[in-house]
């Protein structure tokens, strides 16, 4: 058992704090004979990697992935892989008021109050720095799933932004990769970037998100009763990210406002196998993959580290008011966006081992036997 | 590894089908010493059972448990504790239907899918007869919580019913255990009594539902980075509940919506330790405990069975109309109370053992050295 | 995490004390559409049942085996299987003496000193009755490999009882069945008869036993580097069992004395691919089988029960003279066998489950490419 | 779950090839606040590394330990710790023979049958290089014993090499580090280097070993019933070790051979609580330490990598003789012994742990009430 790990048999444990010499992920039960090679994870990295734009923390790191193990001649070996990100740029600096004061909202002071020790340069352990270890070890995950589940496709981006929605009938996933917020409505977009540079520079303040994560083409079957289910596991990964405080598969909580009536997905049989005429369930019934769209969202609180003061108190019980003055990303939410496709990435990868073992991927007919 | 567990140290396991013999918990990991008896997981037994009131489904059964191992005496003696409800009511019946076909926003299509084999006697493995075991092992939670951390308290209720939801203004813990809906807020449940009797009768549908449970007196300090968080186990153990289908902690999805400065809890030193002048956290920071109450909400969906003929298809392929006639809750969400309540027991107690064993309990000091 | 389990994919949790109500495994993992009933299971019960025979304890119960969930028409579904084996010979009796005394060599008391709460009624969870439960999930193994494996074959038997051990050249496989020490020696099993009717009744004293366990018809390719060893995880379930203290795998402990040229096992390709002119692994190479038999063998104590008085302590530090008087085995080694082989059986259909999983089952060539 | 990974809340993940750029350990769950630095580490792996004597191979590495993270000025912080080991002594060479060709005894052949591709460099993740890595993570594990448990005392040593074995009578702690065979009795020594030279330098063969490893001021209660045992986790951590092929614990294989009389162990009132007349039991009772001395033994099979030709195939199923002309150690036994002790020590930090967490550390009184 480790608390720093997730995943059964694609098992990924990250390691490594913000200022440190390194970060990484140790990534167990890969499959073999996977194509992998640095080139192949820096991509994904590079598509989380602060300082690219001005919406973004202007930290400026590479973030250059190295594969320490388990790879031989441009193909996995089925061995631990060893993932590591040299931090490079971690400037030296006075960290006395980072060290004696705890930041309202942060995990500064619950890690002092459990561990009694914490390593406080630029959030230690807390830090989303530590989102760059999932991002590269989701590089894995999709490349086994590129060779074993090639039809399988993992797509994020951000809905909202503080009060600000995306509408939904100017949905364009091709628009996605062409604004910094991995944002689908370019008109939505083009707001955002006027609101977030006023918030930053003027207002001092920052804002949350909420990121929809969708996987299409996931196979029927994917999942298990009743605790390892594919929605525990996918919930249990986005809350894990840094910040999210939420989590929702389909209807999600406005489900708790739905009638049975309304919610039911209707079952029809199409060309290639069940239809459904809805997809409130957001792809899972029971923990299992049903073969539609798997469809989650969840939220991003607002970065707790701003310009603006708040009250605070010291090690030592005094009254302190904080104000982080560092470079820090004012909607944290924009860098969730490759961090959830990862875990998404890795959950599906880890269920299509899982039910390959317990199953053999046998699965229950649907239809009148090929004649 | 087991996909039907849950917990770290504490390790609850649940098995068995809704027209089996018998359900029940494996429980493994409960403390030494701790007072328990048949009647003291009853009492939660018998708050989440059926058929005591018109609300919930007439299956009428007293889901007696029986404990069968690891206790001696009348206390815990650190071995397995095995939990056993017998199945005294499954009216032999005729199944036909629902072995050949699948009901609309059911796991029978996707359990079919996986296994090639699927018990549809009352829904099998999926059935939400499968919580009164997390009810049962929940029991043995609290009775080891009162026993090491004798402060602790953790209340559920239900906060919204289909789109009516409470007014907080009239919030009353005491009335939570004088309505049939757990519900705070006394006018609310009149309300909901009348919506639910014509939904059931009448609109021959059924709701969905919020559920909302505090942790209040939980020690700062349990949880733990990155992946062991107190609220990745506390989203991952509700989600894994049938027919929940969003998780939130604090502020939650609303916390997409707030900017930095509205969310952050501003820290005040308090005479026995630092204070909060909010808590749009829920109780947890950076994965773990700040010693505030740890608030989480959820989200039921609304039950799949109704009597309005929904389209399906069979096994064959075939289309089917399927009206579900059974004993079958309006409302799962209700019954859903106790089970969220007993599913914050378990990881509380869970992270508890886990904090004691990692850091031996041992804390960081806020505030001036006693004199 | 649970102490009381084993297996990673075919996951196996034992319950129960001696002379408790009941005891059982929970069984999860299991592949579905496997062919399972009561007497599949019983069989092997009755194989390690006392009360057989005047070789092995007088405690007379039928060892009835109940299954409680996971089957359905017969067949595994997939959920997790409950058995249940009720205890029904649990002699009232005065437990005075044993409660308060620790017999020398017994779990007595380690068990106080690590819970301060011990179920002394016959020895509770430490009591040898706990590998009923495992004989039951060796069971589910057994048929789960009868239906995905069907080559395998896992035998076990006694090679040694004290300083008598079988002369190979007369090693007689349908001898085993034959006589009440699962001897594969005919003439050293009349011999071991005479022997322990002597030391029971006599000598008022004990022995110990080695067994060795073959499994036949293993594939290869099952096993990972470098913890999840094939051999790591049989030497844990043997060591796992009451009053084993050794195991070695092939030349096992001998291996210490042989230099490379006598131990290495030379390679040669046969019609069906490579053979091997010895066996000195014990068909395990690197922790992953070889295809040829597996061999293990795990030495027994003999039972610290006895009628011989030995010297001892009571929990208020006075000295006592502990005489067993209990029905207890001479050679408790003797139902180790059947135990061995449950064990066996689960670990190799637990390392097919996961190979498969992790590596979907595919396999290096070795000889010429089929023209 | 991880197939490369060991332990239940002290988890040391292992990672890397012989011949890859590095290899190293994931070590999660060490509690904070242990002092710790790389020379607490680096003492261990000196006397584990190769090239110091000419009893081990000459492959010459300073095998520099670095902390990439989980330390915090000098002091663990309870975040995971990453340990790496630069390789930087391979030597470029021609592979093409090992890499087509499959050594006799060793994982050759299994990881091709198993994987379908191996990093055959040096044995890439079967070469006992992975040990590197165990006694790196074991210095963690010593430092965080001396912090918690500072009477416990970890020593191994080699007890017989091939049919050599040593004389207890001249049993002498101090004489362990003044020979290259951490050997007890001095005599044997001598005649062990005389050996070994002859073994390698004429006979061109290796030879196995036997190595004993004791804990000292372990406490009583430490172990959990009944799979998850003391002795239990010993065997596994000591059969995961490369090319080891038996482990027992006190009497170990012999326990066979005795009588219920003799093996028994008498327990006796000390002034500072129970005594025991003998320690058959190797320390541990019904998987849960006495306080007596952990004793265990284990085997190690001599390399597989002779200068003698053995018989083999090829990949493509050829016949071939293979001579290993590379830098391997004559009797890899040797550095088998702080192999053991690393095992050892994690194996009983682990357990300590788990203790604190599931007991809370209380145990039952033996002896009256102090007055």
């Amino acid at each position: 058992m480790s608390l720093n790990s997730y995943g059964h048999l694609f098992r990924v444990t990250t390691w490594g704090e913000s200022h440190g010499p390194a970060l990484g992920a140790t990534v167990d039960g890969c499959p073999p004979n996977v194509p992998l090679d640095e080139a192949a994870i820096q991509v994904w990295l590079d598509k989380r990697r602060p300082g690219q734009n001005r919406m973004t923390t202007q930290r400026n790191e590479p973030d250059a992935i190295e594969i320490l193990s388990g790879v031989f001649e441009g193909k996995t070996t089925g061995t631990p892989i060893q993932l590591m990100i040299r931090n490079t740029d971690q400037r030296s600096r006075d960290y006395g008021d980072i060290a004696e004061t705890f930041r309202p909202g942060h995990a500064d002071i619950t890690y002092w109050q459990k561990y009694g020790i914490r390593d406080y340069r630029g959030g230690g352990r807390s830090s989303a720095r530590e989102t760059a270890a999932r991002v590269a070890a989701g590089g894995v995950a999709r490349a086994a799933l590129a060779a074993l589940l090639p039809g399988v496709e993992v797509r994020g981006y951000m809905v909202q932004m503080g009060e600000k929605t995306i509408d939904r009938a100017r949905f364009d996933w091709d628009a996605i990769d062409r604004n910094p917020f991995w944002c689908p409505d370019p008109e939505a977009a083009t707001e955002w970037e006027t609101y977030l540079d006023w918030l930053r520079k003027d207002d001092h303040n920052s804002v949350g998100a909420m990121i929809e994560v969708v996987a299409r083409g996931v196979p029927a079957g994917l999942g298990a009763p009743v605790y390892g289910k594919l929605d525990t596991d996918l919930a249990a990964a986005m809350m894990s990210i840094n910040a999210v405080k939420g989590v929702e598969i389909g209807e999600g909580m406005a489900a708790a406002g739905l009638t049975g009536r309304a919610n039911a997905d209707e079952i029809f049989m199409g060309p290639e196998g069940p239809e459904f005429s809805s997809n409130h369930a957001g792809g899972i019934l029971g923990g299992i993959s049903s073969g539609q769209d798997i469809v989650l969202r969840f939220a991003v609180k607002p970065t707790s580290s701003i310009l603006s003061p708040r009250a605070s108190i010291r090690k030592d019980g005094t009254a302190a008011e904080v104000v982080t003055k560092g470079r820090h990303d004012p909607c944290v939410g924009i860098r969730a966006v490759p961090v959830g496709e990862a875990m998404m990435a890795a959950v599906i990868l880890d269920h299509f081992l899982l039910d390959r073992g317990q199953t053999g991927g046998t699965r229950g007919q649907i239809g009148p036997p090929a004649s």
